[in-house]
């Protein structure tokens, strides 16, 4: 028997360990065989395991068991793949965050008050920040730059190009045209005068419920909630109605219900796949009847899907909008988080409100610029976007369980954590006692950014969360910085 | 004598008419000859005039005495000139147009309620529009077409370049730097830090808005006022007090002061140099004196610069901001209508409520794209813009004495006009028996594109007028087109 190597970037020969035992023929056997030793070797996230090619070689058993024993692991998340790299252990975290039951208690819709609290986060933490896991953009290294350039270096060559003149204001017919493409797969999918591009995804939402709710209006949001809806919230004067998510099955359905039976409610703002900061996905039925139980109860639901297309299952879900048959959802998403959070351009599709919120865009902005909505349609048309996703989100799982390893390796025995299904986050409860606001402002002297739960939610629950984001890619620096996030928590929570 | 030349192409040798006359020494007695001559041979706008050179020769006076003429006509507003092209007869309208005297009476605010048929004549427009004199944004003729696309290929160039990342919220360094040169003009001039780049000038007018007002406030504005003005006061329930606007002096200050008096006003929107649609622009002193007004009472004054580099005054006529010593000018301007309209870069300085429009901004879009922001500043960093400026000027100056020349050989005689100093329009008064509307209707339906008085005012008191834009380069067709719209015109007011 070996125990080799636990270093991450070396190929370990646990295969030895299996040699010992009896053949194995099925499947079911290899992927129980290898799950075990991943366990009894203690491997962390992110560690590498044998090439299938090896295993059906060491232990005689053909290829093609192998493969299905890696993919029955990697649907149970214990494994990722990453093509032409092989296979590593997933992120599995030490102790996984379960959301409490929802009770039969709905609470009052709040009015929200964080717009101060955030400005003065984000001038601080630029102020002050050495390394940033509150940034929710991709890194250069994810995107594809070279491509994208070559895109925008044609928009500029065409002797056709009106770049200069207002653009349509729907759009740019070249994007729109992508646009429709990419909803091709959601059954109906979309026709092209329901289109409206936007300068990024908040904008979007931003004109869905002004389109929706008038001040003092209930809305329903998720728990926790991106703090960029609550900002919207506070800016038009609206209320807010939290529904617990579930970090595996995200938003409790039956609290809605009630909610829906409870209060007056103008409209629901949320995200089926990998909301932010909790990165949980409905499930398909869960998602059919979400939709459903809005329309008929006629209030209409404004999802943003901006991190739909991370979710780390291939292909990726289908979202709410794609089950709508009676025109109650307002769809909005962007190209910030797969092709540069630089360029701005999203879009929405408003449902029965779509030309109440293009007016409303035209009254705001008159239109999103041309120049770059040409340049992605081009990018698009290319037909690499799919692939250049795929990639993208390979790479960020094995980039989520390098963070994972090594925030099971520093932080507290009692942190637990909610394993995202997609997107950039993670959230995390820490000890009860250890005071998120608090936690933050003294990481941020050690030049740590990390945003803490409070302003995920206008009620104090969250007050022991904190999210990290993993989009800087993983160097020995940032499990550097981890350990000292965890010093600090360590530190303060015995304080 | 000889009469000889009207084509205005052809060089007119009327000074043989001088010839036979006693000899002219002093300047203003050519200038008085020229003038009389250009009356007496019935010429029409936009006809060349003989050149400097040639007159001299011809009266045997110095070259010195001619240009000092010339510049007097000028002055008067009789001819202009034209770099390396000579003079040409000036756009002098048959009948001006002459505000009604503002009385003691302070109209009642009002609700706006015009969005739903600007929405509608956008959209007809667009679908039955052959010809669009509605339009008011340069068309690429005028623009720096080959050096901005160059920017912006040295912008994607740059290996520096973080385009595709989330830019400053305040805007891309590099173009915050030159707008902050651009200010140096004004005196003290703007730093750095109050600078906030938006999407056009339009989103910098609704942040401002949204900043200094609540629903249900009274916001003064000018009549006519820019329909987009009236637009954002309808979509945040705010309500407009028109002052009037005279088309030589700009905004009445006395009417202003007693609206103050009556009213509890929130805020002033309005433009002091070139707004649309009337063209005028206020005096050096009135807009000081504006500024004192507004600061004494505490009252913001959000001013529209957009078309302020296009004052045809040179160098153009310091804003209002610049004689802001208690930061209560909050400055709104952008690049689209010297740069290109589709490029959407604007920018807004906002005086004490800076901050709160920088959080504002945030929640509405985060930031404006980098990418065009860093190609306009490059662009800018070249020292070319006053050149181009000056350059776009005297060819829109031209282009306004060709549509000058044409209404006024076509238009019916009853037809007043406001003789733009700057900007793109021109505003006619018709016989009081044509509705605006419905010659708009009827004009659409000739594939003529113009807008109504109605769109510009809450009240009814411009019904009878239009707006016409001289953006579209002088052709032929222009001329045929403004003909068929007179002869509409001439229908309609006998049917």
């Amino acid at each position: 028997m070996q125990f080799l190597i636990k270093k991450p970037d070396q190929l370990l020969t646990f295969v030895s360990v299996m040699k010992n035992e009896h053949a194995l023929f099925r499947y079911e056997e290899v992927a129980a065989k290898v799950a075990s030793i991943i366990k009894n070797l203690n491997l962390n996230a992110g560690d590498r395991i044998p090439s299938v090619r090896q295993v059906s070689k060491d232990l005689q058993v053909s290829l093609a068991t192998v493969f299905q024993a890696y993919h029955l692991l990697e649907a149970k998340g214990l494994i990722i793949s990453r093509p032409r790299s092989g296979y590593f252990v997933n992120a599995a975290a030490k102790n996984t965050l379960i959301q409490k039951p929802a009770g039969k208690y709905i609470p009052l819709p709040s009015q929200v008050t964080l717009n101060t609290m955030i400005a003065n986060m984000l001038k601080n933490m630029r102020e002050f920040g050495a390394i940033n896991f509150a940034i929710v953009a991709p890194v250069n290294e994810l995107l594809p730059i070279s491509r994208m350039s070559k895109a925008l270096r044609d928009t500029l060559k065409d002797p056709t190009s009106d770049s200069f003149q207002y653009p349509l204001i729907e759009g740019h017919p070249r994007l729109v045209k992508q646009i429709v493409r990419q909803t091709f797969d959601w059954g109906t999918g979309l026709a092209t005068d329901e289109v409206l591009v936007t300068n990024g995804c908040i904008e979007a939402i931003n004109l869905c419920l002004d389109a929706v709710a008038k001040p003092g209006d209930i809305i329903l949001v998720e728990s926790p909630t991106p703090y960029g809806i609550l900002q919207i919230l506070e800016r038009l004067n609206l209320l807010a109605l939290e529904i617990t998510l579930h970090p595996d099955t995200g938003l409790d359905l039956a609290q809605l219900a009630l909610a829906i039976e409870q209060h007056q409610v103008a409209a629901c703002v949320l995200t089926t796949i990998c909301n932010s900061p909790i990165g949980c996905a409905m499930p398909r039925e869960n998602i059919i009847r979400l939709v459903e139980l809005l329309s008929q109860h006629h209030i209409p639901l404004i999802e943003d899907d901006a991190l739909g297309d991370l979710s780390f299952s291939h292909p990726r879900p289908l979202p709410a909008k794609a089950y709508d048959t009676t025109n109650n959802v307002l769809y909005c998403t962007s190209f910030s988080k797969t092709l540069g959070s630089g360029f701005r351009i999203g879009w929405v599709s408003g449902g029965r409100y779509h030309e109440q919120i293009k007016r409303l865009k035209y009254i705001s902005n008159f239109f999103t610029n041309g120049i770059l909505q040409d340049a992605i349609g081009r990018y698009l048309e290319t037909g690499l976007y799919n692939a250049h996703v795929k990639n993208m989100k390979t790479a960020l799982q094995q980039n989520l369980a390098r963070y994972m390893g090594s925030i099971n390796r520093h932080f507290p025995d009692e942190v637990r954590i909610a394993a995202p299904k997609g997107g950039f986050s993670i959230w995390l409860e820490l000890p009860a006692t250890i005071n998120a606001s608090e936690l933050h402002r003294r990481a941020l002297q050690e030049g740590i950014g990390i945003f803490p739960g409070q302003i995920f939610s206008t009620s104090s629950q969250y007050k022991n969360y904190i999210r990290i984001n993993y989009c800087l890619i993983w160097t020995t620096k940032i499990d550097w910085y981890l350990e000292k996030l965890a010093m600090l928590m360590k530190k303060y929570k015995s304080s």
